[in-house]
């Protein structure tokens, strides 16, 4: 079994993430036996995604506009700055509606094993936007894995002369988490962070 | 968060099988970060498979030529007709090696509860290859659920009075199936079926 136009679809959709060649096949085949108007409009939708959202020129979020609307927003505070890794990690904040402040997209994290330095991120950007002045305090939301931490200590270590406020987002057990399930470097973290009631 | 251009991508996205809204956007975000050319090879792979992939005449299979290769493939039976529901149940037949017959796609099956009737599916179609009279088994290998069992006693009742043999798929404990986790429709079919040593 090898037509050529159905096996060059599997292979594409094979690149998306978590997507397997098994699962790949079978949304070739829905989009093979989808009305015709369905599997164009999925195209289409790639198509134009790409042709109409680029990245914020100030924080580096996605934008069909001309600055993002985080960056747009009057009613947000310019003294408070969050970093990030990702732009999916600003759905992840602002889905909080704990955060009005402004965002810095370093797009990726540092990660030597795979060749990604401090020049491969918007690090010069995040201090250009320092040196600017109005930030008091900059939150670092990278991931909480070896990437994230090796880029929060690294951007903490280049912030701190500027004399700004370099915070970082609190590691612990997760709400609903249970002691016993918790594996004992998060707990360590959780008890190394403790607060007084 | 509302770029109108990630949106449409996600819902279109969102109509793949199993995908829901969630997966979508991480399919969308993972697109708008990829290369340039992984995206557009995507969009173009789904409409060139739209555009050269069409149903094989005789059987109804997907190809991009003028019959399938398993109606063009001379060293295939002729007396040995294989009725499926879907293009992608003749893959996983061919998969087993087993089969040298020809196929029928019934695209679909029957299913009152979705409005879909005998002239919804190529019932008509099978009817007259038949009646050419060259077949002299066919093999009913629709779905084991309710709608593949209905749609196999329907087509079974039309085809015996053509004095065809009529076969349907064994029904039974998978290979490496255990007893004690196996339901018990599965487990009654089996022993209705069971076979002398």
């Amino acid at each position: 079994m090898a037509i050529e136009a159905i096996e060059k679809l599997t292979t594409q959709l094979a690149k998306l993430p978590g997507v397997g060649r098994k699962t790949a096949s079978r949304f070739a085949y829905h989009l093979l036996a989808a009305e015709e108007d369905e599997a164009e409009a999925l195209a289409n939708a790639i198509l134009e995604a790409r042709q109409l959202v680029h990245h914020c020129p100030r924080c580096g979020m996605y934008t069909d506009g001309e600055l993002c609307e985080f960056c747009a927003d009057p009613r947000r505070s310019d003294e408070l700055l969050c970093v990030v890794s990702d732009p999916k990690d600003v759905l992840a904040m602002e889905k909080t509606h704990a955060y009005m402040g402004r965002y810095h997209v370093l797009m990726g994290a540092l990660s030597p094993m795979d060749g990604i330095g401090p020049a491969d991120l918007s690090i010069d950007e995040l201090l250009r936007r320092l040196q600017a002045g109005q930030v008091r305090e900059v939150i670092l939301a990278t991931d909480s894995d070896v990437k994230g931490d090796v880029t929060a200590s690294y951007l903490a270590k280049l912030i701190k002369p500027l004399n700004v406020k370099v915070t970082r987002i609190a590691r612990g057990i997760p709400i609903g988490g249970n002691l016993e399930y918790t594996d004992e470097v998060t707990l360590t973290r959780a008890l190394e962070g403790r607060q007084v009631l």
